[in-house]
């Protein structure tokens, strides 16, 4: 990817502010409450709304692959859908306490609530989905959240693995996160039109900028700065949750010093462990070596963007594609 | 309906044993793991099969109306999915032990697990109704599962809330248990190539049915004996759920007695404060009056069958509805 300043996520998605209020709208009429002890729920959960990247590549992949049809809205809305469902129960489960500036649902409502809330909202997101008159929607995000439950069970069942492989973490990310950017690009391509190699092509994008996402959220988690990503970090650490840096620094341990490793994982002592005395050496090697590979990844998931005709819509792709490799949060 | 002797559950579905066997195949392959991680998780949840009166509604209806398709046994496994999707929810939010015999799924893998495990139920549903041809299964039935959560949602919303009309506990029930007999009844009826009007027929006897089929769950919740029925009673009025005879009871009482049961219900007693002193003979005669109002449901959902064909399983339905009027359990 060449070396250019990095544009901000609002430059972006500025290029598509008029489609991006569309699909606000159309997100706003999902949570519509059709009885008045709903409202306050309801509307305390339209409001939860994020950077909207996925609407965001929905909307600059149709727009690249042939244009925006009324079907670009409502399956960009409909996967914003599906990610806030996964975020209401993760939230839960994470015991978070507040997202972009709200109360977690599970705090203002209770647990029951949420739980409920979260299957309500993917419930919704299907009805929509079924709405459509093509059905490649209903079926591609049907087995893409199947993707996402499962990447996110296998990660919860090996928990506390200090022997997790690299193959198995892959897999996770790919089904957790990856499995919905790339349900997403193709998704749009195909609703614009776009023959089968150009939807594939569009695909392949989103997975592999959604692992590279994912790979540098969870570096971020081990290494990051709280104060200034603004989010509570160290978390997968915590939670016995491996990831690649830590996997790559197990990897190349013997002995002594790898049980010590695994030592530390098992023993619920604050991140900052690993950043004194002997690991802290190699393991700032593997998160920069990681980085790296995400970078790569990001370069690779460009190049996945090469058969779709020059238009400015795949430049501001390239850019959000580019933004990815450059969040510090 | 007729005073005749109530035929068992056995005996009814002994007539449709093999069509039934067929679901259960059918069920089995959608909980094969692709991962060993998933594998006894998976198995457990495969074990964690009712009574299967969803199917075999689906089953009848579908004979009834026609003769069963391939597409039938996919429609009877969906359903039974989502109403196990609802019962690992239902039993984490309530802290259910075991089900069935078995441990709760939270118990034995936490409720992190048994959250993802309701979605991934429920996504792998989805996924199966949309890879039939014709896309009314994935339609219906996202409908009708969004109208189970906001059912179950309006009702934890209004926990605790003595003044809880009639009306909301009708529109509650709805959601969250005659929706899904009343997508099976329409579904079965049109799978089998019948008509828009036949269909509305079936979709209308499995909505009576499954009203009544909750308003007698309720009753038994308030009045039953836990060592006949083998489950743990009273749990709605533990949680400050109001149920249909205690809503006539509020109702018919005014002034100091009306404020006694009401603050009865938010003290946290036992339900059996409810059968000493002042309430006991009201409640007794609220708890007749509502079973009767249930028979007479049934009554109604056996009338709604009468466009189906005569047909060996339209009798075998007429025995079924006949059945939920007389279950203890």
């Amino acid at each position: 990817m060449p070396e250019t300043p990095s544009p901000t996520l609002e430059s972006i998605l500025s290029r598509i502010r008029p489609e991006l209020a569309r699909v606000d709208r159309w997100l706003d009429r999902q949570f519509e409450p059709d009885h008045p002890a709903l409202a306050p729920l309801l509307a305390h959960a339209a409001r939860f709304r994020g950077k909207r990247i996925r609407a965001a590549q929905v909307l600059l992949v149709g727009s690249a692959c042939g244009g925006l049809t009324e079907a670009h809205i409502a399956v960009a809305g409909i996967i914003e859908m599906i990610h806030a469902a996964t975020l209401v129960h993760d939230d839960l489960l994470d015991e978070a306490e507040q997202r972009r500036g709200l109360a977690c649902v599970h705090l203002e409502w209770g647990s029951h609530t949420a739980v409920l809330l979260g299957d309500w909202i993917y419930a919704r997101a299907f009805q929509r989905s079924t709405e459509l008159d093509d059905p490649t929607c209903s079926r591609v995000l049907a087995r893409a959240t199947g993707r996402v439950c499962r990447g996110e069970i296998h990660q919860n069942l090996t928990r506390g693995d200090f022997e997790l492989t690299e193959e198995d973490y892959l897999a996770q990310i790919d089904g957790k996160t990856a499995a919905l950017y790339q349900a997403g690009g193709f998704l749009a391509a195909h609703y614009a039109g776009a023959g089968g190699d150009l939807a594939a092509a569009a695909g392949r994008h989103g997975l592999l900028a959604g692992r590279a996402f994912q790979i540098i959220d969870d570096v971020l988690d081990l290494e990051g700065d709280e104060e200034r990503t603004g989010k509570s970090l160290g978390t997968d650490w915590a939670r016995g949750k491996m990831t690649l840096p830590l996997i790559r620094l197990r990897d190349r341990l013997t002995g002594p010093e790898r049980r010590r490793l695994g030592q530390a994982f098992g023993s619920g002592a604050d991140r900052s462990v690993l950043f004194r005395g002997e690991f802290a050496d190699p393991l700032r090697e593997e998160i920069e070596a990681t980085k790296s590979e995400a970078m790569r990844l990001l370069d690779e998931a460009a190049g996945a963007l090469a058969p779709l005709p020059a238009h400015p819509a795949r430049e501001a792709l390239l850019e959000l594609t580019r933004f990815l490799g450059t969040r510090r949060r």
